[in-house]
């Protein structure tokens, strides 16, 4: 039985909002329901964002709801602000990430308040999910982490300074998030050991982006440095807004196979997520699916860790 | 300035072995040259094989002796039998590639003889060039050494005794060849390891593809083992004939993207590699070529390590 690895499912909130056509509801919870049928325990179902600045996430209340039904599903989502997170409480999601960008700059273009300003906003959330009757989980992500499209280089120090605000607000952990997939094996090493210096376990994720082909390297040095929870989408659902047509979240099958492959546990079959890509398709027609397991198919020496 | 690491550029050998067209002689060379004006100082140029079983490669003499006149450059080529390892030493190669299949089963389908036959004739090929006037440098490819498409599963100890044999055999180097591309990094790190307390440095080189993705966090966890040498193809040119439509080499361009990002030089810029490409496209009008250096661009936060 190997060690375990737990993989966070995050295409139909990353992957979706990118997309050029809007997935159908229905079509939404199949997938989602075909994720967890693969053995994947946690998924990004959404965002509470304004449904005008992403139509894609406008149902995302009703998919929280339908995933909730799902056994051994923690349902997360995506929340910018506190009536984001008032409303994912109330439609009973398990977790809430709510992304504040490392860069000041990416900051700024994003949401008009510096990254600080962000992390005092967010303190008002964990306040806000802590005084509810009914427990949720609160993570923060580090945006821009490992580069950054508007300030180019992110200097590590301000990430552990952003990192180390995150944890001081009460959340219950951060994720580094390699937003535009500028990061490589070296930086993510470090940065991750620095930041756990000053954090410890609270650290406990990774979200990497595969823009520059180094997403499963940067997945490998991140375990290497003791991360066992990475996000990923099947089929590297999305992209970059600042590369048109460069490639999105690491690819889960292909992230699952690397795992596998090593002896990690992931506890999620590719056959399985072979037959959730069938659902992807069929929802998002004209979308173009990455992924080389499914290109080359499972080889013959495959075996799953546990 | 970083610590050198070598690329080996495969792209003319084994890329274009697997093209469904031919490419031109005279553009074969005018790529080789491009790639050696970016900055690539080894360059597997062709084989030495029958034209009857490769029609790709019926010009490597030609093209061996032209890119002889390439400045800085050291001319490989891969060859099966001492006939070939005789008409490569007379086109005035620098270094001939021998590959060796490690899996009993891949040897005996691809060259009618057993793994350690094959090293036999490699001892007859290493003293026949040993007894000529002109220099040739030989490395010996140790195939399938990371799993097998007929065999399946190749134990470890089989790679460290027939690495151990062909350097007992006295080639110049040994490259560990994951020739189908079913590696892991937990492998080829523990592979490495080994084969290095047999035989030390002269195991210097990995030939890694990327069948199922993982070809750069393969190359990241050789380079952890000290590995400074790695062959690759331009727009990772080629393919695995045992999977239709899958992924050939490792990218030369991400390749040198990952280690510059990291601090290593290698020597090579990126800009002359996507200029490379252009030639390449011209030789082989409908080759698919990959690289997500390309299709992103490059990131405002590169810096070349020298």
């Amino acid at each position: 039985m190997g060690e375990k690895v737990k993989i966070c499912e995050v295409g139909p909130r990353d992957g979706l909002q990118m997309a050029a056509s809007i997935m159908p509801t229905a079509v939404k919870i199949e997938w989602i329901a075909s994720l967890v049928e693969a053995g994947i325990h946690e998924i990004e179902v959404g965002s509470f964002v304004p449904p005008k600045l992403i139509p894609q996430m406008a149902d995302t209340a009703e998919v929280v709801r339908a995933s909730r039904a799902m056994h051994g599903l923690t349902v997360a989502a995506l929340v910018p602000n506190l009536k984001g997170a008032q409303r994912a409480h109330e439609s009973g999601a398990d977790v809430i990430i709510v992304p504040v960008s490392v860069s000041e700059g990416h900051s700024r273009a994003n949401t008009n308040k510096g990254s600080l300003d962000q992390v005092a906003e967010l303190r008002g959330i964990v306040d806000w999910v802590r005084a509810q009757e009914r427990p949720m989980k609160v993570d923060a992500g580090c945006a821009t982490a490992f580069g950054c499209s508007i300030e180019g280089h992110v200097p590590q120090e301000r990430v552990v300074m952003v990192a180390a605000a995150l944890a001081e607000a009460g959340v219950d952990n951060v994720v580094l998030a390699d937003t535009v997939g500028y990061g490589n094996p070296m930086q993510v090493r470090a940065t991750v050991r620095a930041v756990r210096q000053e954090i410890g376990p609270v650290l406990d994720r990774l979200h990497l982006h595969d823009t520059m082909g180094l997403g499963l390297a940067n997945a490998l040095a991140g375990l290497e440095e003791g991360i066992r929870c990475f996000d990923s989408a099947l089929a590297g659902l999305g992209g970059c807004p600042f590369a048109p047509g460069a490639s999105g979240n690491i690819v889960t099958e292909d992230l699952v196979f690397m795992l596998e492959s090593m002896g990690f546990a992931t506890g999620v079959d590719l056959d399985g997520l072979i037959r959730a890509r069938e659902v992807l398709q069929r929802g998002l027609p004209g979308a173009a699916l990455l992924g080389n397991v499914t290109k080359a198919g499972i080889p013959r020496t495959y075996r799953r860790a546990a």
